[in-house]
């Protein structure tokens, strides 16, 4: 089980008012019957996302195959002020698609084709149901890059990354997915439809929706149609890999790249909790003694490629690693990065439930956040493994333990609560790239300010006045 | 005199009702009595902009020297309904500035700190009223580089770039404004400062009111201090320049450069009116018989660069450039960018009236757009030359003609709205880089439709319930 039990879990097995008969009737006749669920065993697969601890039973969920049934299924909604939660692959960590009061669940999953890859003018036109990796796979196949590349990628869908402003691994170098996004066609909660930007790489014509609709989480508007720029595909790659005796060694090597004018395309660590539980799981030949283990890379010409890796290595020893190895192939590269992404897995093994968080500090900061971890986790007598982008300050904080142990899971809940203040307090926040959700929406007026808080409502109700869409989350 | 003049251009001698002597001894104890002006003589400088056909004279020019003041002046002017006009050096071409309904003009000169350029973190803090290229000079002068490069740059201030999403030349390569701001301090119309963003690379807690505000010119809240990504400067830059038969030839030599996987720096392009006025008043020894001029640039590796430069020129003659040469020194990319520098003051000596456009349109339509604006010109019997950014689609139709031919000016303004409208057909904008302000406004329904006009307007009273900050803008 991985979750992110932060806050108050909540589970209600049927929330909120059934959906009567007479809006079943009209859902079926708006999407066909065969694309209505509202039979228990067909909506429980809906009541959760991947944040299990926040569990919620919808009281029907809807396939729409066009904008126009999106539109119509919001229109019906608000007009009986039920609420609609929309969902792509329910793979976030932040029960952000959780319906918390019941209603519709909206699953925008039919809506699965790129309708446009063009070369000539670097972008991508797809519906919100296409998965990342796919729209990734034919901009490559076309030999360019779709440059975000969230942990989740194989399975969550363009409308959700865009939902959540999704990040990754290449976050310094290229961004996060609020810098592809060029123009939007989506539908308000009372069913009419927008469209925001376009084919245009500028275009200051009106307030911008295109990132305010980013990042939403689904409470805004329904995001049904994405135009998205790509890069042309970098000509090659490469990985390196270096040992530090601590974290603050490594961020000390960071900071030295970075100074040195070098903006790499991965730039990752893992903490020794983490390098230990890889070896343990994986057999990969790490050097399990290390305090630290920083992945560096670059992409672009190969030559200029060769270049940077080297001198990230060289500045890596300077600062005192242990060791540091440039990957002199493709498959070289890909065996150095096994150790990053075999990191959740392994540390999932170690006991019943991960509890994989997300918290950003400015990057200088990150061996001081890692060490308030270790504090924090020690003092609540936790494991707590940590691993991130040490490019742009993206940590992913993970916490084992047992699940049956609800003495364990709270203390769990009360050490991530310290984490988020800790990272508060470093000038970081509380989520950098997984979102708010259920899950960090406690946390969020300390992260804004009361008065920040009741702007986001006003912004929210200029939306969706009737509050039906995803309600209990971001600008609730 | 260079101007928009789109839209019903306004003059007003004093529009709005006066400020009163309670206000002003109120302003005055907010912000020092030296920095409070209403003398018709002192204020007449603040009823226009660089957007000459719109004047409208303020009640009072107010000059802030913090955020307290800023905010003490907001609570005071919401409290008595008196509209408020934020403004930096009045650079832009869009009546952006232009207090149309009178009352107080809000300077931000006075806060002109960098506060910090910090090389770990690859940003920078400062406040409104430095000017773009202070900012620039800065960083450049620690190695790094401010992205945005407005043609403005001398003048404009920080928080006006801001407050337009400013582009400028580099924006297929490095984007514009918006993708460098990581941070916000602002003041609401009620007078609560609110922080957005951070030193952090990645942050979704909440909705992103940083974007939101960046480019929404005034209308939502007094920007007063912004923390902005900087880049590592690159080690060497290169231009290039080809002649073509005609726009169409560029057009297409633009577009064999792009899917060669070349992203250039610049990209520019002049049409055969512009490099005919440029050579009459510089005389730089260009092809007056060319039907287009393309510029073309790269920076980074200096091995890189000269390949990438080479490899442009190569494109163009294949594509049927009449010639194409790349500058062996800086001194000779300079010599070659003095034809796209030397572009305005060029046309605006040919008569008495300069009106400066803008507009966007899918790249690979450049050259069908200015077709259309030919063929527009031409029935109207005008002189509209254009140049413009041929690698992000935005283009800068120029009028000249006499400002005391009132028929003249007239058929100009008809001109624009089909060159507006033309844009729009080809799937493009009414602004790329201006922004809309008093001057596009008429425009703005056309592009985004009843509905989005209606939600702008709602999100503006989210900010701004009172209607204070900027009234007869965007979100009105």
């Amino acid at each position: 089980m991985t979750t992110t039990p932060t806050g108050t879990p909540v589970t209600a097995a049927s929330p909120g008012r059934p959906i009567d008969a007479a809006v079943l009737r009209e859902l079926r006749a708006i999407v066909g019957a065969g694309h209505v669920q509202h039979e228990d065993g067909d909506v429980a697969a809906y009541a959760r996302d991947a944040t299990p601890l926040f569990s919620a039973r919808p009281g029907a969920v809807v396939h729409p195959g066009s904008t126009e049934e999106v539109a119509a299924v919001l229109k019906l909604a608000s007009s009986r002020s039920i609420p609609v939660v929309p969902r792509g692959a329910g793979s976030n960590l932040c029960a952000a698609t959780v319906p918390l009061s019941g209603g519709i669940v909206l699953v925008l999953t039919r809506l699965d084709r790129i309708l446009e890859i063009d070369t000539d003018e670097l972008l991508a036109v797809c519906q919100p149901g296409v998965t990342s990796a796919e729209l990734a796979g034919a901009a490559a196949a076309r030999g360019l890059l779709y440059a975000p590349d969230p942990g989740s990628r194989t399975v969550a869908t363009v409308g959700g990354t865009i939902a959540t402003c999704a990040g990754g691994l290449r976050g310094l170098k290229y961004g996060v997915t609020r810098n592809y996004v060029l123009g939007l066609e989506a539908v308000l909660p009372t069913g009419e439809v927008i469209r925001t930007g376009g084919r245009l790489w500028k275009d200051v014509a009106g307030y911008d929706l295109t990132r305010l609709l980013t990042g939403s989480e689904g409470t805004l508007a329904v995001i049904t149609e994405a135009t998205l720029a790509l890069l042309p595909a970098p000509e090659s790659g490469a990985t390196g890999l270096a040992y530090f005796p601590t974290l603050a060694d490594a961020g000390r090597a960071v900071a030295r790249i970075i100074g040195s004018g070098l903006v790499p395309a991965t730039l990752e660590f893992l903490d020794a909790k983490c390098i230990e539980a890889v070896e343990a799981y994986a057999r990969l030949g790490l050097r399990s003694e290390a305090g630290a283990l920083l992945l560096f890379g670059d992409d672009g010409d190969p030559a200029l490629v060769g270049r940077h890796l080297d001198r990230m290595a060289e500045l890596c020893l300077g600062e005192g690693a242990l060791e540091a190895t440039v990957a002199g192939t493709a498959a070289e590269s890909e065996a150095l990065l096994a150790a990053r992404r075999c990191s959740l897995p392994a540390l999932s093994r170690l006991d019943s439930i991960t509890i994989l968080e997300d918290a950003s500090v400015p990057r200088p900061r990150i061996a001081e956040m890692v060490e308030r971890i270790d504090a924090i986790a020690a003092r609540h007598d936790l494991t707590i493994a940590t691993f991130g982008h040490a490019g742009d300050g993206n940590l992913h904080p993970t916490c084992v333990t047992d699940a049956a142990d609800g003495d364990a899971v709270g203390r769990a809940h009360l050490a991530f609560g310290e984490i988020f203040r800790a990272a508060m307090e470093l000038g970081g926040t509380i989520t950098g790239e997984h979102g708010v959700g259920a899950a960090k929406l406690p946390y969020l007026t300390e992260r804004l300010g009361t008065g920040q808080m009741a702007l986001l409502r006003r912004l929210k109700a200029a939306f969706d006045p009737a509050g039906i869409l995803n309600p209990g989350k971001l600008g609730s």
